[in-house]
C-alpha cells in the first residue's frame, strides 16, 4: 500500500531519458540494434515526419510527435521537456544523429537553454551508419583513405567559408563527400563549389553520386568531376569526389567499382 | 536423379558470394542486422585473428581463417580464391570496412591482382559504425560539422603527406579525427601531428579521446590540445580534435559533453 502511494504521488518523478537515435541511411538491415531498442522502448518519438515513418511503425500507446525538417531547436526543447517530466523519449535522425543532425541540436539545447531538471535526464546518442558510408559501400570504397565530409548548405554557415574548406581540402587531397549539396533554395552553390574543386582535381576525378542509398528508389552512379552537371543532383544525392588516387574501374560484366587505395605515392625523388 | 548429377559434376560452379562486413565497433548492439545476417550464411570466414573472435561464435561448419593484421592484400586474395570456388566467404573488418578498413583492400585485389573467376563473384560491402562515431556519440556531438578522419600511420603513406593534410584540415577549421594515432613502431608520430595541430588551433581546443568504445573497456576522456600527452594515447585510441567551434561542457552533476555546432560565424564585418 505504501509503496504504491509512493510510485503515483512521489513529489520528485524520477527523471527520463533522452536518445538521441541514427536509423541509418533507410533499411532495416542497417539500423543498429540499439537504434531499434530504443525506438521499442521510447513513450514519446520526436521528429521531422519522413524520419518518424521511417522509423516505424509504433505502437498506440506511443505518442508521435511529427514536425518538419526546419526547427531543430524547437525539437530538442521540447525532447527535453518530456524528458525532464520523467518520459522515456527518442529523437530520431537519418543516419548517424553525430554527423549532420540532431545529436548537434540537443547538446547546443543543453549548454545554452537548459533548464535545471534538464541535466538530471539520462541523455545518450545512439550512433548510426551515415550517407556518405552507404553510398560508399555500394560503389566498393572510396573513403578507403583519409576524407572529409563537408555540408554544401549555407543557411547555417558563410559561404565563403565552405568555399575556403573545399579549397584547402582539395589541396589536402582528401576525399570530400558533400552533403546537402543543392536544395530549390540554393540551386547555385554546387556549381560553385564544383568550380573551386576543379580548380585543383583533374577533371577525370571520379564521382560517386549516391541517391537514397539504401531505401527502395537508391540509385548510385559514377562520373567524373569534369563532366558532372548539377542539375542531375538534388538534395537527397551524396556527392563524393575522389582524391587523386581513387580508382574507377569495370568489371568484364559491367559493374562499376570505385575505391581508394590504402597506400599513397612517395613524393617523386630529385634526380 | 539427372538433377542430382547436374548438381554434384557441373563444370561450371555457380560463382560464389564475397561480403566484406563492418562489425562496427565492437558492441553487437551496434552491428548491423545486414552484417550479423552475411556472417549467419557465411561458410568461410576471413579476417584479423581478433575481428573473428569478434564476430563470433560461429558453427561448427563454418571455417575460420584467421590471420595477423598485417597481410590485407593475402586476405582478401583468399576470399576471392575461395569466392570464385562457390564459396559463401565474408571478410571481416571492425567498424566501418569502408574506412581504413578491408574493403578497400579487397577492390584492389579485384582490380590488380584479379584472376578472371574473381569478376563473376557477387561481391558486396556491408557498412558499419566506425571508431569515430562511436566515441563522438559517447561525448555528445563533436562531429556535427565539417570534419575530417585521417590515419596517421606512415606505414603506406609517406608522413610529409599526412603533416601537408593536418596542415590544410586545421587551417580549413575542420574537426580532425585521427586513426592509428601511436604504435610501438610510430612513436613519435603524434607528437608531431600535435606540434602541427597547435601552430595553428588554440591551445584550449577540446581534444576526444575514446579508447576502445563499444567494448568492455571503453573509456571516453576530454582534453585541450595543449595539454594532451601523447603519452596518454595508444593504438586503439582514436583522437578527434575540435576546430575553433568546438564546445566543451559539463553538466552540474558533472557529466562532460563536446559538441561542434550546426552553425559558424559570419566573418567580422568591417567597420
Amino acid at each position: 500500500m505504501r509503496a504504491a502511494v509512493t510510485a503515483v504521488e512521489s513529489p520528485c518523478p524520477r527523471p527520463g531519458r533522452l536518445a538521441v537515435v541514427g536509423l541509418g541511411p533507410g533499411s532495416r538491415a542497417l539500423m543498429a540494434p540499439a537504434a531499434r531498442l530504443e525506438l521499442e522502448q521510447a513513450q514519446d518519438i520526436i521528429g521531422y515526419n519522413t524520419y518518424v515513418e521511417m522509423a516505424g511503425p509504433f505502437r498506440a500507446d506511443q505518442v508521435i510527435h511529427g514536425s518538419d525538417n526546419r526547427c531543430e531547436m524547437d525539437r530538442a526543447r521540447a525532447a527535453f521537456a518530456l524528458a525532464a517530466e520523467g518520459r522515456h523519449v527518442v529523437v530520431v535522425s537519418s543516419g548517424d544523429p553525430g554527423i549532420f543532425a540532431m545529436a548537434t541540436a540537443v547538446l547546443e539545447a543543453l549548454e545554452v537553454h537548459a533548464e535545471p531538471a534538464w541535466h538530471a535526464v539520462e541523455l545518450a546518442v545512439v550512433p548510426g551508419i551515415s550517407a556518405a558510408q552507404a553510398a560508399a559501400a555500394r560503389i566498393g570504397a572510396p573513403l578507403g583513405h583519409d576524407f572529409c565530409i563537408i555540408s554544401l548548405s549555407d543557411n547555417l554557415k558563410p559561404w565563403s567559408q565552405i568555399v575556403h574548406r573545399l579549397e584547402l581540402a582539395a589541396r589536402a587531397d582528401l576525399v570530400i563527400a558533400c552533403y546537402n549539396p543543392i536544395s530549390r533554395a540554393r540551386p547555385w552553390q554546387l556549381g560553385e563549389a564544383l568550380a573551386v574543386l576543379r580548380g585543383v582535381r583533374d577533371a577525370d576525378t571520379p564521382v560517386v553520386l549516391g541517391r537514397d542509398v539504401g531505401r527502395p528508389a537508391e540509385r548510385v552512379r559514377v562520373t567524373t568531376l569534369g563532366a558532372l552537371d548539377p542539375q542531375a543532383v538534388d538534395m537527397r544525392t551524396v556527392v563524393i569526389v575522389g582524391s587523386s588516387q581513387t580508382r574507377h574501374f569495370s568489371a568484364p560484366e559491367g559493374r562499376d567499382w570505385v575505391y581508394t587505395p590504402r597506400w599513397y605515392p612517395q613524393p617523386a625523388e630529385q634526380d
